[in-house]
């Protein structure tokens, strides 16, 4: 297996460097490769301008257009070119992060924004009146496998089917589905640690066990089933789920998980 | 009205700027006062870290933490504290921004990360068995109101309530009831353009009437109605929803709107 460990948080000293740092150490035991990009450590820049093109970034900037003109001359910077490469190696990615507002931080979205570019993550394959793209289970990435690692500040039932957060697993969908589904990466169930700001040294050693446990079955642990787009599901143009194929009363995210 | 404006593109000459620039003149023509924080223009910095906090961030820094006390001591960086001021400010907050994989613009996410600090936007009020603060409908910011504008590169039906990428309330949700319920504010129904990366002339006229009838009737459209934590529809200390609140069938995000 080869694992790239996309790492981002501000503290060396946190729950989210012990969690990577017990990825590397468990993943390289069990003999397979591991690279990390620790975004803050990295200083990774976050944010999509024009200088991520180059002296031929249009004016005004069309980010989609100029980064997939970019990706296909080879003229993106070297830091975002560096990523692909590691996306294009890897064939796991995990992803160690804390939830904050819900989402990832800054840092990672940016990771995210500016290197998954147009012709690299979307705008890939034939789109037309009777195809939309390889997409959504399709793409430069598919074959790969993702799971997110998130550290979470509040308690568990809140993010519970009628928690008030919301549920976890819809939470997460706009990241599973959205950005790494997208590009054709399948996506394991998260590892979650909740109350991680006042996490105790027992709570800790049980979530480290959970975690090293999880690592030593990725091979084996199923993705979550997203319909894949373009193998029948899905109308055409509209890409809405063709009537029927749900579960009876079933809505929203979940319509777009394989019963 | 005093209305501060997030703005969140890196082209000055974008769809995005154009309707910041029409809800300026549009709101300014109407008699409201306008602020605008432009964050590529700004060069926000979008990263938490140590520097945010002064010389007197603990090590190992806890962002929670550090950021509630340098709130509280009136130490938060100038950047962030002119930021919370505008907030304090203003009754009405638009956020103007592309849809990047499924949500806000990195810079944008940092935006949040940045202001909405401990003691300001999180960790308001007690928190004890019996109450888990005053956040989902009360904080800091309650009383004020929001718009979302986003534009959105890929058409209509995709987002619709059983669209690929799942509904656009649904994504919208984690920002919505996720980071501005949370701290008080009241979000009205989003301002959408959907095909923004081929607008033609045509629909960007039919989009700008439509954007400036939404900004002359801020005052009288109704907030998305979700349910307030503290006035009885979710059990104590689990945040679950009470059962049989909800209209039959109801799941997911949809559980946390009132019927």
């Amino acid at each position: 297996m080869k694992t790239l460990i996309v790492h981002a948080h501000p503290e060396p000293k946190s729950l989210n460097s012990s969690l990577t740092d017990l990825a590397v150490t468990t993943l390289e035991a069990a003999g397979h490769e591991v690279r990390v990009s620790d975004l803050y450590a990295m200083n990774w820049k976050p944010v999509v301008d024009a200088d991520d093109y180059g002296p031929e970034a249009s004016s005004p900037l069309a980010v989609a257009r100029d980064s997939g003109r970019a990706f296909e001359t080879g003229t993106l910077t070297a830091d975002v070119r560096a990523e692909q490469e590691k996306l294009l190696w890897a064939d796991t990615i995990i992803f160690q992060f804390p939830l904050w507002w819900y989402s990832m931080p800054a840092i990672l979205k940016g990771w995210v924004d500016r290197v998954f570019t147009y012709r690299f993550a979307y705008g890939v394959g034939e789109h037309s009146e009777t195809k939309y793209g390889e997409r959504y289970g399709e793409g430069t990435l598919a074959g790969k496998k993702a799971l997110l690692s998130v550290t979470i500040g509040g308690p568990e039932p809140h993010y519970g089917p009628r928690g008030i957060n919301g549920p976890i697993e819809d939470l997460l969908f706009p990241i599973h589905h959205g950005i790494l589904f997208y590009p054709g990466i399948e996506s394991l169930p998260p590892f979650v640690v909740y109350g991680a700001d006042r996490l105790s040294e027992d709570a800790y050693a049980t979530a480290a066990q959970a975690w090293e446990q999880r690592l030593r079955t990725i091979a084996t642990t199923d993705p979550i089933p997203f319909r894949r787009q373009n193998f029948g599901d899905y109308d055409i143009p509209s890409l809405a789920l063709k009537p029927g194929l749900e579960p009876a009363g079933s809505t929203g995210f979940s319509l777009h998980i394989r019963p």
